[in-house]
């Protein structure tokens, strides 16, 4: 262990984009360091180090290997292509790494239960990157669904709407690691839909749908990739509720989730990256109605702000690394909640699939 | 005709709630006036127009008939259920009245033909009672389509999402004439869905979708009437576009609209009725896209008010009262861009019916 032994030391595996914002998190969470860097060539990990300014003391290797071998890791964080994160997830819990896996986990719940089973049998923590989770208005919001009858609860939610778009240039579309079928063959339904499911299993605290079903408007490139997804889902108990998610790589960019209870509503244009890094805000309605003759509202929405003190991020990284460090200074076991989020988001995005290779039917859950 | 020629009669048959407001806008309308309010009795119809302060000019019948027989009266409003829009319109139309129809329209888009059929052998005037069309936002927004491929424009229509809900009662589910089936009988597909639909074909200038498919989650009261549902419409050509609606008798209030194109997107959370009479907003965002790292968004929602000297339903009964006025002073025929888009609003609702009927199949138009 290092001097400090609350601090975990990350290794990152792979010089995506993605790996810039998580090492500036790695640096800003006050419970963890970055210790090592890996790429499949060590000119180009030397070329990334120098480029975001890593301190001399992180290693920099020229394969993932070396840094599952390092004994100065503890933990790796994952932004491959999804394709390999089964093969680097499996061997790092393998070496008693914890790993933070970057979304969509895996191509599949199969492939995914190959990752949680390793994760489990050594004994190591496991996390997916969906950052927005752990921004403060997150659970804020939470607050809101929390008391189902009170003037100020939006009341038994009914209706979730959420989209995630992108505009996509024609080389993207063609070449982006994100929609060639050997790297992220999900494509938009892994890179975007993956915030929008898990948007709406935490509006129903992760109570799985009775349904879900894809829309007939999916677009795919020319090798095949969905680029375009619209889907549904349907929860039948213990009171009907239904999500629409739209995620496109052929839109403007949008963010935006929306939430319909029956006292109240809540709405957001930025859930998944914030407008800005220092707060966040919201709208919320509640218990909206028509002023007399129907000429206007007793109620406008009135705009939550919720502050953060680290970029949602790096909170991500400081409660992956809160969890291991009480793995290990306090015998706790790997927490379950965050593989349970991410293997039912899975298996939402695989009833999507199989909607769409059965003509849109709807697929029971 | 009155003493000023530009001044529309009025006549309206029914006492509902929503005939309030429309007596009240036709106030309002400068070149409009109530000269004659009917109900099914003469009693029903003075406490009416007692309760709203009608001036002892307007005269006071107990039949729908009487009404149409008056030769005062240049046009009607018919707040009446829908069920009984077919017969009251043609006879009114027969009667060379100019109608103003509640929406929905009519049942099916053959009842609607029917009275379009009487409208124009008649050489009457034709208008549904969608408001929000008149508003000048609506105007304002529609220009952020219409230059396709500038800065300053959304660019071609991706997605639209809308809703129309509100929280009934339960005495509403059971008994209120719109989810009565011998009155209303499209229940919150007639009631809600007109003005979604209606958003969508205009966000798309009124070209029919391609498909129009009903989604899982309809709910009916006992007696079998819609009193929630979701559908989608599916363009093809010239761009691919997609809209999702969701209207429900059993959520919080919401009249949400967002339309997001290739360049930008707009958001509007009261599209059918404006919070306020005096001005409206909507959020146009422009070009976003994230900063370095993805930490933020290099720009927020612009909040862009426009301001209207009368409420919408007023520029409503105005609009209507200068068109028959060019028919009535220069000859001019009835215009056909109103009942072209209730037609059109119609055959969708009929599509999602139908969709409905063969268990949420895509409908083709």
């Amino acid at each position: 262990m290092s001097e400090n032994s609350k601090t975990l030391r990350f290794g990152i595996l792979g010089c995506a984009n993605i790996a810039r914002k998580v090492a500036r998190a790695i640096a800003l969470a006050p419970n963890a360091t970055l210790c090592a860097i890996a790429s499949r060539s060590r000119e180009k990990a030397e070329k990334f180090a120098a480029e975001n300014g890593f301190p001399a003391s992180v290693r920099v290797y020229g394969s993932y290997d070396q840094v599952l071998e390092d004994p100065c890791v503890d933990a790796v964080y994952l932004p491959l292509p999804t394709s390999l994160h089964v093969r680097w997830a499996v061997m790092a819990a393998s070496k008693k790494k914890h790993v933070l896996v970057e979304k969509p986990v895996a191509l599949d719940v199969a492939e995914l239960d190959r990752i949680l089973d390793a994760v489990e049998s050594n004994g190591v923590q496991f996390m997916d990157g969906s950052m927005w989770l752990h921004h403060p208005r997150t659970a804020h919001i939470q607050r809101l669904f929390s008391v189902p009858h009170s003037a100020n609860s939006v009341g038994p939610v009914r209706f979730i709407h959420s989209t995630s778009t992108m505009p996509a240039t024609p080389e993207f579309l063609e070449s982006d690691i994100r929609v060639k079928p050997e790297l992220d063959g999900l494509g938009a339904l892994g890179d975007l839909a993956w915030y929008c499911i898990g948007a709406s299993l935490w509006a129903k605290g992760y109570q799985l749908p009775t349904s879900v079903t894809a829309l007939p408007d999916s677009t795919r490139n020319d090798s095949g990739v969905i680029v375009s997804i619209t889907a549904s889902l349907l929860w039948d108990q213990p009171n009907q509720t239904f999500a629409t998610i739209h995620c496109s790589f052929l839109s403007h960019t949008s963010m935006d989730l929306a939430i319909c209870g029956s006292n109240g509503s809540l709405h957001l244009r930025d859930f998944i990256i914030p407008y800005g890094e220092t707060s966040a805000s919201f709208d919320l309605t509640l218990g909206a109605k028509f002023v007399d003759l129907h000429i206007g509202w007793n109620v406008r929405p009135e705009e939550v702000h919720v502050a953060n003190e680290l970029p949602q991020e790096a909170l991500m990284v400081q409660e992956f690394s809160r969890l291991v460090a009480g793995i290990r200074d306090c015998g706790s076991k790997p927490s379950t909640k965050w593989p349970e989020i991410s293997r039912k988001t899975q298996l939402v995005v695989d009833a999507v699939i199989k909607s769409l290779e059965l003509g849109c039917k709807p697929v029971c859950l």
